[in-house]
């Protein structure tokens, strides 16, 4: 039986991955009137006259809503909120696993910008986060914005810092690794969606300053008329000597590739171009933008995957349940950008120098200590910060 | 250390009462291939490709949204969706007690019917039903008419209908007992809310044709100008006799008394003016309409209340798990009256012949045969009636 059989099988027999159980004994009258009536009415009454107490006396502040509307999901696009189900399931049982946090997956049957942001709203009440999943570019980001903006609950949207936070703790190892400073570094990303908007942001922020973006037509350049507001947004702040041409062109003396693309876009004879200690990521699930042996033929020295068949797999599973562990451990009311660099540091700390080699520059997904590292410089950046409640 | 003392105590150190917990493991490489990437995206593929396969794959089938604004919250009015939150919780553990349903609380921060109405149904795509809670009169009339109409999945208003079906099963045995049949019978509800509307319209269903609703201001009665709209409505087929008047006046000679209403409403000189064999439902949380030893020394011969600590407790426990167990079981579009009938003959069926006595008219709340009995009759009744899918 092979993998996705597998998958099939396992999903039917259990009908689904999450389970809502009981944290209290509810067996005999006593129980009901403590669970219950009359008892529950106490804890009420607190939160009433005080809101805070909420998380004092109920699962709000370890609930996080893993929230999708099913338009962007894995390699399989706008298939809707039910088929997007299988997916908001598995995330929320990896909090649970790897951070002990309770996420609940929330498909809405609305693609409508106004009504998710007034939907997250109206359910936060509940729950102590809201983590946006697999929602379609450029909606997400208004999404994200106008939630952030809104709520008093961290708000994170994965697919875009997830994925940028687990690059740049990959990125910062692999520049140790190499002896260049990221100032210094030239980074070209493919692949100009959400991921990679976002990547290219969390990357100047750590000081990066020579970026330049690439899409299916080309480089992000001032002034291309197909791009879109997020695109031409980020080309203000990157492609400085305005390099214009294909991947081809301007892979072409660069020092790393970040590919959040598709597959084999990038071959042997490209990575040859570019500058000595080549660093590629080739994140296209499940074929990459060039497999690694052929990135080695290139004369790539540091190669890293999505896939966990290969070394160095950039996996978002060791971000998003340690960040938010650290964010409803002090009750913080954002995740913020300084939380984020904390996060990619921590990841890449867990590796020590005399562990730091070409296959391994990224902990494996498995590896206890992530979450709980993470967790940790993410309560102490948000405390820090004057971010945290407690 | 009393009930409320202890109700914090464990709320605190708890920190709620629910929890999602993984039905599947994922604890190595393998295991998240199958429930995570790449595998899941075989489900995923397998629901866009056909929409009812959602509840083959995922846990939709067995997961009931426990929806309220907080307005409307156990004997504590408007205290917003916070403070609802651990009645919620404990409502959500009880459905998954009694009968394996994975329930989980949502409290939104809105108190506008349209929104509301539009939430719910954006979140429909994940849950299997929809049981409202505690949602003030008479917003809480629309909600659950226009969800009704515009959901495929069953929607419940519990505090309608759950203690409706559960009065209706201690009237049926009561009646039993004492001989009476139900066309027969003269009955008094006093509480024209929302609870005792819905226990009016399920006894006329049954075949009740003398029933005279009561409130603060008196009998309902057409042409009373200070009624609502349901109110109005419900006088079109009860109070035949156009009887005018304050409780005291309209409970001579009645057969049965219903209470949803308030504590000390009723008194002994009251009961005894009504029929011979009265059965007094003095249902008002935390202290009832009468005391049953004050009702006993009135003449009544059968008597209910909410409590635990008294003979007879009418609780919605003995509904609400069992119906949408039933309900969830066939995967029925709807709960229909004829299925609300079958639910409560159901309960009333517990209780054999010999085991009838004043003081056992209706099962114990931890009565394990209840549930199970309720969801088969639920489901068949589903099934009969053609909206059950599976």
């Amino acid at each position: 039986m092979n993998t996705n059989e597998m998958s099939l099988k396992v999903h039917e027999e259990k009908r689904g991955k999450v389970e809502v159980v009981s944290k209290v004994s509810v067996k005999n009258r006593e129980d009901l009137s403590i669970a219950y009536t009359p008892g529950v009415a106490e804890p009420c009454r607190q939160i009433r006259a005080n809101k805070e107490d909420v998380y004092r006396y109920t699962a709000k502040g370890n609930l996080v809503a893993v929230v999708s509307d099913g338009t962007a999901v894995l390699g399989l696009g706008d298939i809707g909120p039910e088929a997007a189900m299988p997916v908001m399931e598995g995330k929320s049982i990896l909090f649970k696993e790897f951070a002990g946090v309770d996420a609940f997956p929330i498909c809405l049957d609305t693609k409508d910008v106004d009504e998710i942001v007034k939907t997250v709203k109206y359910l936060a009440p509940t729950f102590g986060g809201i983590n946006l999943e697999d929602i379609s570019a450029p909606r997400c980001f208004e999404i994200e914005r106008r939630l952030k903006e809104e709520l008093d609950i961290p708000v994170f949207h994965d697919d875009q810092h997830g994925t940028a936070i687990v690059v740049s703790a990959g990125l910062h190892n692999a520049l140790k690794l190499v002896k260049k400073d990221i100032e210094n570094t030239k980074i070209v990303i493919n692949g100009a969606g959400s991921a990679g908007i976002s990547i290219c942001k969390l990357l100047l922020i750590q000081g990066a300053e020579n970026i330049v973006m690439c899409d299916r037509k080309g480089s992000l350049i001032e002034g291309a008329e197909w791009m879109n507001e997020a695109q031409r947004e980020i080309c203000k702040v990157t492609n400085r000597e305005k390099e214009d041409g294909n991947l081809e062109e301007i892979i072409k003396g660069k020092d790393v590739f970040i590919g959040v693309s598709g597959p084999n876009v990038l071959n042997s004879a490209m990575v040859e171009t570019m500058n000595d200690d080549a660093i590629i990521f080739a994140m296209a699930n499940p074929t990459p933008e060039i497999m690694p042996e052929e990135a080695k033929k290139g004369g790539a020295r540091v190669i890293a995957t999505g896939r966990s068949d290969f070394p160095n797999q950039i996996n978002n599973v060791l971000v998003f349940p340690g960040i938010f562990r650290g964010a409803l451990d002090v009750r913080a009311t954002d995740i913020t950008d300084e939380m984020k660099v904390a996060a990619a540091k921590a990841i890449a700390s867990i590796i020590t120098d005399e562990e730091l080699n070409e296959e391994y520059i990224i902990p494996g997904a498995f590896d206890k200590r992530v979450a709980e590292t993470v967790a940790q410089e993410v309560a102490r950046v948000a405390r820090e910060s004057g971010i945290a409640r407690i």
